[in-house]
Formats: C-alpha cells, sequence, structure tokens
C-alpha cells in the first residue's frame, strides 16, 4: 500500500516545505506537486522541512490533474467543508481505515491551493471525499496541517492494523483508463448531441463523471462499457 | 468540560500565531502563555493567526508553570516520544476520549519550546503524558502540528459524544491544592532529613511527587493525607 501526497496549485514554497516536514512525521515519502511556485525548493521552504528536504528534493512535478494521478488506483480529495456533489464522503479516520484494507494499490491525497481549496472540478476526478471535521466558523486550515492530520490518521492506523496483501488481486483500473474511458464516452455523447441545451453541459457532465468515478471500476468492467457503448453507437 | 491550551516558554510568535490559528479550527479559545517572547503581539504572529488574532490578545500570560496551571484539575503534557518515568500514558485519541468523560472540570494540555520539548521537571507536574505517534526516524513535531493533532482529536470528541455532566460533582482537587501538599510534603521530609545523600534528592523527589501527582486525589483525601503526616510528624 503506498500513499501519495499531491498539492495542486501550492501558492507558498514555506507551505510545501511544511507539508514535507509533517508528512515525514507521520512517516509520509511520496509527494507530487502540480504547477507549484517555480522557486519551489528554495531556502524558506528548506527550513520548514527542517530535516526533510530530501521530500521536496524527490517531489514529482507535473503540469496538470489528470497527468499526476494518472497510474493510481484512488484517489482522494480533501475539503473542509462538504460540497453539494454526489459524492462519497469519508472522515480523514475512516478513509485511512479504508485504505490500509485494500492493499497494494496505490493511493493519492489532493490537496487544494491554500487560498481557495480545490475546485469542484477537481473534486470530479476523485472518488471520495475526505472531510476535516473543523469549527464550521473558522474552517481555513493551514496546508500543512491538513496534511498533519490526515498523516496523523495514517500512521494510527499502520500502527494499530497489520498491513494485509490481498493476493487475490483486485484488478482495480487506474486512473488513466477511467479519464480514457470518460473521454471516449463524452465524444460518443457530444456526437450523439445528448446535451441538447449546450450551457447545461458542463453540470450534466460532471454528474455523469461522478456516478463512474463513484464505482471502483475494474479493468474488465470498462472493457464490458466500452462494448456496450460501441453496440449501442452502432444502431 | 473546558480545555485551556498552555505553551511553556515558546520561541517564535509566529509559532504561537499558528497555534492560535489551528485552535480555533478546531474550536479551542483558551490560550496560556508561559514566559513566551515579549513581542509575541507582533505583526508575524498576526498573520500567521489569519483571523484568529483573538485568541492572542486574550492569552493570559504566567511566569511559571505552578501559576499557569494553579486552578485546573487535570494537567496533560506532550511529547512525541516517551520518557522513562512511571507515568500515565495515553494517545491523543484516548485522552481527548477520557476529557469528554468527566465534565465539569478545567483541563490543560501542556506544550514545550519548540527546540526542546518539556523538562522532565515540567512532566512531573503533568497526571498524564500525551505521546503522539510518529516516525522515529523524525520526531520532532512542528508546535502548531502538534496542538493540532490534539485539537482535531478534542472536536472529533465532542462531535462524537454528548458532553455529559456528571453532576454530582467530583471535587477533585486543583493542581494548586495538589503543589501545596507537596510543598509541605517536601519540607517535612526535609526536615526529617530523609533524602540521606543529598545529591539523590532531586530524582527521589521527583519520583515521589509522580507518585501523588498519579492518583486524581479528592480535596477530602488531601486533608486526610495532610492528617496522616501531622500524626507521623508529631511522634
Amino acid at each position: 500500500m503506498s500513499l501519495i501526497i499531491i498539492l495542486s496549485h501550492p501558492q507558498l514554497p514555506e507551505n510545501i516545505g511544511a507539508v514535507a516536514r509533517v508528512m515525514l512525521n507521520f512517516n509520509l515519502r511520496r509527494l507530487r506537486l502540480i504547477n507549484p511556485p517555480p522557486d519551489f525548493l528554495n531556502e524558506k521552504s528548506r527550513a520548514l522541512a527542517a530535516g526533510a528536504e530530501v521530500l521536496l528534493e524527490e517531489a514529482e512535478v507535473f503540469d496538470s490533474l489528470p497527468a499526476a494521478v494518472a497510474d493510481l488506483t484512488y484517489l482522494y480529495g480533501t475539503t473542509s467543508n462538504e460540497r453539494e456533489m454526489i459524492k462519497q464522503y469519508a472522515s480523514p479516520r475512516v478513509a485511512m481505515a479504508t485504505l490500509h484494507d485494500h492493499s497494494p494499490i496505490t493511493t493519492g491525497i489532493l490537496f487544494g491551493p491554500e487560498r481557495t481549496g480545490l475546485t469542484n472540478e477537481d473534486l470530479t476526478m476523485c472518488q471520495t471525499i475526505i472531510t476535516i471535521p473543523v469549527n464550521p466558523g473558522f474552517s481555513s486550515l493551514n496546508l500543512a496541517q491538513a496534511v498533519a492530520i490526515i498523516g496523523y490518521e495514517w500512521l494510527q492506523h499502520s500502527l494499530e492494523m497489520p498491513n494485509l496483501l490481498h493476493t487475490g488481486q483486485t484488478q482495480l483500473a487506474t486512473q488513466q483508463q477511467i479519464q480514457a474511458f470518460l473521454a471516449d464516452l463524452e465524444d460518443r455523447l457530444d456526437r450523439a448531441k445528448f446535451w441538447r441545451v449546450p450551457h447545461k453541459k458542463p453540470t450534466m457532465w460532471r454528474n455523469l463523471r461522478n456516478i463512474f468515478t463513484r464505482l471502483d471500476l475494474t479493468e474488465q468492467e470498462i472493457r464490458t462499457l466500452r462494448g456496450m457503448l460501441d453496440s449501442l453507437d452502432r444502431r
């Protein structure tokens, strides 16, 4: 079981450094950055990393969310309040307990930019949303604090549970396979003039994608769905 | 049930600001500072508080640990690794669950200076030590991160449990009453030449105090113990 922390458009190098420090505190080592500031490996971030600079040096940098999550099986998004979307929500505790249940898969936890958090578009790509319970009157958590809570729950569960290796491989689809399927679906629906009123497409398409990302599809199921679409298309 | 965060000799105003922010995130509002830097309410700490400046403005400042905890019933100390002391240890989760169990008492959670953490002397005054589980190879948590973990567990339990008000008052002794009893005991032992080898007194006395702070003494029990000492003294 491998857990990757992904920061989407982090704004301040010092926050990235603080994230690296607290990741290593809780034994998380894999960091991905989507469009970080170009100077993210500077004096400030190194100072805040306080001994965990190696995580900054080994961080993988991407220029888009799909690229950053292509090889993952699960993707969790984090918010400090619930959004109005038909999505699975989990507390940090439940989410981390679930992670330790399905072994040898790779999971990403996605954190949004400091000022705004994740967009609804970002969240549409996530199977589950982790909501950190906070004071509703003062809900804006510092980025590294949010990573701390996730890391704390992660380490708690690694200490509590043996890391069971399910050898009967589940073969869940990767994010790349799911996104390729969705791109294909969107293309077919465009050609079929499915949306009717064009300005409603963004919302309708988001709702549709949320259905498919909620499914934990296997590779075989994606092939089956594609076959179904093929045969419908031919009529 | 009232929970007070106490920072002993915090070094950097910005860390105090970050603590204020995360306290308010998790609905904690009472902050005490023991010998903070004189300029702790400066631009940096206000910037890091990010909307929680009121906690800094209302923080109570003390010049010693005994003064800062005199009116508390329970005192927890925090460390990121276990010390070799005969003490009760609890995880943040268990400690916060316990707190919500005994209502209307006032409890303090004590955090040490950034660089060194709490001293063994400090911990001797605590009934229980909360150990935050971390990577043993990289265990130094940022101060505000440590407060975040405690605040997170605190809020989790407030959300999970109704705050039962035990009306059958427990009348546990305050820290002041316990410390006064211990000062009296030390004085009597000095006069009785109990320590024999003077250089062993610090350790012997620490061990003795740990016995009494572990007891959750009531006011009545302290009166009983004093009576017992009186009658022994007279012989």
